[in-house]
């Protein structure tokens, strides 16, 4: 299919001598060939007529931006969560226009037409990337041009006839300015709850299983990356668990106003031609098409003019990275070795690790998940500049705000995912190890701290580490306390929590 | 007070060659000799003895980290209400640890001397710069340092002599680790009800009351920065008041996660050398000390080894930068002119604008204000990249999290009442000017779409825009509708929402 | 060929319930059945056998990757610079090679098939997404098993038979640790001269015509937005021009640092396993192979531990964006209206702006170029936070920090190509608007410093503000000079330069 | 000085009810009785008269943005480097002003005053904070207010009399749009070549000198944190030099755009009310007073409507950090321990590591260190975001751009001579355990690839680990060769570099 969007960019009149689209060019004959997709109709705007290729679907507002925005490449087109809302909300927008009067014949149409692009089944013809107006208002004609030429379609008419009109009856009461910050709550609230969350709550199930499992494991606790005083391998696990746990209860915060939508709003949040109710209809049925909550948003000049939301958002995703990479990097270096690192975890074998150092195993899923908050972190920023830049009546950075979201979302629930089932859920202790590292520290000497205080149980630990002695030895040397006492005093499992 | 730190750094035993340095010690030399304060007392850590100021309440650890981290000059200490917050803190752990057996002649002394440092009487005490060690374990040490001289003192004794132990029994219970952090939480959760919530609620007020003297405005939108249909003065301005409400919410959706106390972890999260019940008792007294629903941490590990709460708080600010950024831009640009701008706010004339264009006023507190924005998104990604590099059981970024976020708070929370004070409550409308440019434009337009089709409009408008004219004008020369039906049409105060 | 991909991942072993991926299943069995392509050939690796689809050129690590890291789809593919600079890389690699003992025959075949990888000919066979090994391994191990298996075809053996061997042939003297940072500076370096440098001076070169075309056009200057002191347009857009030339010397002077290669150094940065020289003549090999001054890094632990190269490119990306931002909104404000904004350009009309407003037409290229922009300054935080979390020998956020740059060199690139086409090219100024304007401003009154002095020219400029009258009545009123002082001084084109 | 700021902020006629102000206020108070400062003088600007402190030499202008801005308190005063670049032009100003006409003793009382200010002692006059109007005219009203007033004592007149006039004599030829910028980079420069560079090389010196101390010691190397081939510590060292060297020159090579200087546009660029020649003399006379190659800014409308070079020297400082991030994190994971970590290095002990664990020691200048390096990266952010938000002629983040950029160069420059002298210069390689870990080591497998092959060394490896032998015992069990080969093969101080 890109290939036919790059021949369609060229072919619709700009010129372009670059290698790449000449190679795709080449291909394209040979599947024009195949396919008889050789000619182009034309489809008219109020800018006059302009060729389409004659299989696909968008009219003439699409082929303007393909030819006026060639940047990026197919890489950068508008995420599919998008699409798949335009076709959501133009559903549900058909069905309240019929109530207040759209002719049921081009509603019904339409109503079936919007629901093969909720679907997916006409991917391929959006071709439009995110680096285009502002506002998103081609992708909106993109969807309404399909919309309306598969509606005419399914009438018996033909494409470009504009039989169904895609202003005037799939766009009916709509501007894009409503709609597009309409479908990017809808894609986002709809990718949060179905894909999102659950990769976050199967981390945190597997990361507190964990927990569970390791509670018994008595090991050396590390602060300033610096041997201290003991804890439990489950305590440690409950600490990453608990992070998770809130992370999810972060990103649920922000819902709220993600479920507000501006629809009804239309021009500049108003609400001009539409009708009184417009708006809290056509929530209604985004709800129940979607079984989310959604509402009409309370003041529409705020949902046009700012993307709060999605810089809200986009903050608990960043918050999420943060815990994510303390994670994976404590993962990572607990599980370093197999002889030279600290070796208290033994991490999955997923694959060879080294093309010339045979035999190495890597944290390869610590470094996927890290290099994902990472971008995370940075697509946080991005939202932020283009939220905070909106200029009277209209933010023009939503393409960018929704699909950075989008992005961060997807890889963020996707890395999630790949890091628990191909490392957390196969993470094994060391026991060997951790036990051997606990007994040789110096740090047990805080255990003696109630007993002799702090400048002597120094005094102790200072001696041990300057003689490389153990703790003991040094303590009975400087006669600070028995050996009864000693051993008595520390004992690592006793060093788990407060005393009674 | 800051020549005294400088002072104190130099002659602890550190050269320094700098003329600042130099300047300091001759204006210390005269305050010197007014004020006898020449003299140097030898303190005692367990690295062995160093000199101190002898009017000086800090101790051997204090003094140490001054001479070890000269970094960035006294602009740069540690923010008070750090400070102030480990008065409430060590106020706090006396009171508990009597329960728990420490004497009450010292413990009563200790509750005595917190107080001072809780309400800002020692503030020249604590000298020590945000960059130290990364768990704020010296400004602890200064806190237990400063208290148990002044407790001692209160008893009688003298300083230096610790017969109040900094360690034994001012940080009894406690570890760096686990204090450092409550004073975190406490300091953030303070400053964000006493100052930060507060001055978001007069903006909003000042914002809301606005958004109703302007309600009868009527006047031209704008998208894309372009002409577009119209709105109220009003309605435009609840689109701001609604973007400071919801960062109200914003902020106070992060607060439950800030009132979770890390107190009782001590030094990995265990609670170690704590008994029983101190973390519970602990959040109880701080929540009583300062009014405020402080809990002890769920998850103790989790809250020495993450700040992800500082992150997420952190996001919030950085949420309702993006508002006010964009609030503050509207506005400065609503207000340009006075001849040559948008020209339909004026804006009070607080001081003069240049210092060669005599008689201009520019938006001064717009521009303060979104500087202070761009500062906050920056502090945000500093504290994110602080928060996200924790290791194992201990997060070291922590002063540099906890003082971003503080300067954060305050900067723009004053920012946000003087924008409120000096600018938004004189805003006037120019309600002339705004008038000549409704009736010019060429989006009233828009509201002949149900009549006669987007197609026919968008003729209309392009050919006033071509040739100069008005749109009735051209209107009636293409025949699309009579003049009777245009006027009954296109009337601003009928496009301000949706029809019945 | 993505369909083929997901099929791959699923018939390779992993299980997964997606929708996605059933409905690409569907399109697979069709394609298969056209293409016949419905076996599986078994390849190996140091971890066993593994199937791979029978007409991909990968073998058994790609396969892995493929299987165990199943984030973000194929959006997130590796992007094709980076393939290509592996054809670059490996043919090189051969050629060096054989001088230090290869056989003849396979090192020819390498360079053969290492070439059509060059050419973009085998971009079907890379599969694998950027968030993998931190390293790039798996890509690495992609390139070497798809030339291996070509090479091995080419003389005539069975893919997966390894007569042609990915690691002892392809990958010889090299390793994941120096290649992909080798590919990684050859495929920037490429994109920055090739793509990136030409697109900037494109933009440059058209906004320094525009200067020269506006030379004489005299307008009001604005500082705080407010009106301030007149200048020409021509001087307006020469500050433009100025910025972009600028950033053309920014991102050359990054150059030096990314022509260094880390090829040569092997797993660590020794060398370990290369023959002397080896650095020096891969170096030199792929200078001649792509025409750009490469050179053997000066010191290879460097080049592999850390990515400061890419750090500060993508430094000078964000300041180039900060630029363009500015540059993008000034016009676009400077074109507001048509008939309530600034109104002093006239920008092209390249699509109909709006869905419900009719005639509108919006600074579109505007909002595409910050769009990008904003996503720029993201991506740099993402690869400032990537680059600064190398540990020990290696950094392994190498992929993210890659493909961030990239995508901003292509996006940032293609952006100002666009603007320019679209946008800058076709400017008008409004000349009437312009001059009307002009002579409105009250600060043309700065002109009377001189001679009357700050105070009264202030007192000038303020009565005629508060009266609504003209500076000439104002200053005439208050008696500071006479009609013809007034008209002698008062002279828009003799405010556009010092006096001599 | 801070408390009469404080002081003068309230008795200017603001009311403020903060009990810091209260307490402010009560010291005052006595302090006043103390230096008899007990009395307020009139000011008068266009705005009319206000009261001043009458021991302060600032004017009017100056007490009303004290009074406009109260945001942040005295911490937030302009950055002392500014204040002392205002001095160095402000006295240049006057010199060159003398050759174009100034009254010569007016104009040497003026270069008087100014050197008092270039020279820091007039600080105590300063009290401005960075958030007030974004272009820096209050400051620099501040400035021409101080040293007019000065200057007129000088000349036996009195404060507040205006014998030297502030706009017409002090700032005669300049405008606050092109003072403001020009000590930004004045000031920049002069901080970057005192300050920062030498910093730099301090730090880099050292790190060189460890390289060649450690050159003999081989040891582990560590790729995605395992155990990896052999390298020296002094090769890893080297490492750390380069990439400081390279520092070195990245912030030079932003330093030919730092020396351009604005003065010169006036208002607006185009250098109304200055004569010809007048930038170029400013520029070689600034030049001279400090030392360094400052010149005319080649396009001043660029100089004053953008901050590029401010955004692209920080964007240095951001590689920079990113840099030294790594070192730091390096360093601490290279000394962790003592027992239970790498323990490689051995750093020095500075100070007492915890409250709590007795006898630890902790990498606290790694800590420092990198808590600076995140917050440069965050202050990047906020440049960028500053330096993208010009609006025609000006930009007006001018003092939030300036300051953040001071405090990165102050911060990071400290921190990296604190880092060197308390950190680095002190490291000691743990011999014993360096070696230990070494000869344990798996990966010298890597040495026997050219022998045997890859997937033959991978199994010997998977042999030794996972039965816990020797590499040696598992290469002959499994007969790939002989123990003398091995002996001969396997070398750690063989494996350092390329074989000949």
């Amino acid at each position: 299919m890109a290939m036919m969007v790059a021949a369609a960019r060229r072919l619709g009149g700009r010129s372009s001598g670059s290698p790449a689209l000449t190679s795709l060019m080449l291909r394209l004959a040979t599947l024009q060939t195949m396919s008889g997709a050789n000619a182009f109709r034309e489809e008219r705007d109020t800018f006059g007529p302009i060729n389409v290729p004659a299989d696909r679907l968008w009219g003439a507002q699409t082929q303007r931006s393909l030819q006026n925005f060639d940047i990026g490449g197919e890489r950068e087109q508008m995420p599919e969560p998008i699409i798949r809302a335009f076709g959501v909300l133009k559903k549900c927008a058909a069905k309240v226009n019929m109530e207040y009067g759209l002719d049921p014949t081009v509603g019904k149409a339409i109503v079936q037409a919007a629901q093969e692009v909720a679907e997916g089944k006409l991917n391929d013809h959006f071709p439009l990337v995110i680096w285009q107006t502002g506002s998103g208002t081609q992708s909106n004609m993109n969807a309404n041009e399909v919309i309306a030429n598969r509606a005419a379609e399914i009438l018996g008419h033909k494409r470009g006839e504009k039989f169904v009109h895609p202003n005037d009856h799939v766009n009916r009461s709509q501007s894009s300015n409503d709609t597009f910050p309409t479908v990017m709550h809808i894609a986002a609230a709809v990718e949060i709850n179905s894909r999102f969350v659950p990769s976050l709550k199967q981390l945190h199930g597997s990361l507190h299983s964990k927990s569970l499992e390791f509670k018994d494991i008595v090991k050396i606790g590390r602060t300033h990356t610096q041997d201290a005083t003991p804890l439990t391998l489950g305590q440690e696990f409950s600490g990453y668990a608990t992070q998770v746990k809130y992370g999810i209860s972060r990103i649920n915060d922000t819902l709220p106003r993600m479920y507000q939508l501006a629809q009804g709003g239309t021009a500049v949040g108003t609400g001009l031609n539409t009708k009184r109710g417009f708006d809290v209809k056509i929530a209604a049925a985004v709800a129940e098409e979607t079984n989310l909550p959604f509402l009409t948003a309370e003041n529409k000049f705020e949902a046009l003019a700012a993307h709060d939301a999605f810089v809200e958002t986009s903050g608990a995703l960043n918050t999420i990275s943060a815990s994510l990479m303390k994670i994976a990097n404590d993962i990572r270096l607990l599980g370093s070795g197999p002889r030279c690192g600290l070796g208290e975890l033994i991490l999955p074998e997923n694959e060879p690790g080294s093309s010339i150092m045979p035999g190495k195993v890597n944290p390869t899923q610590c470094e996927a998940l890290t290099m994902v908050c990472a971008q995370v972190m940075g697509n946080h920023v991005a939202i932020t500049i283009g939220g905070s830049n909106g200029h009277f009546e209209l933010n023009v950075f939503k393409p960018m705000i929704a699909s950075g979201l989008l992005r961060s979302v997807r890889l963020l629930g996707d890395a999630s995912v790949s890091f628990e089932k191909n490392c957390v859920r196969g993470i094994q202790a060391n026991h060997q190890r951790i036990s051997k590292l606990l007994h040789e520290s110096l740090m047990l000497v805080t255990s003696l701290n109630p007993k002799i205080g702090y400048d002597k149980a120094a005094a102790v630990a200072k001696k041990a580490h300057k003689e490389g002695t153990t703790l003991k030895e040094a303590a009975l040397s400087l006669n600070v306390l028995t050996a009864e006492e000693f051993d008595q005093l520390v004992v690592p499992e006793k060093m788990l929590g407060p005393s009674d």
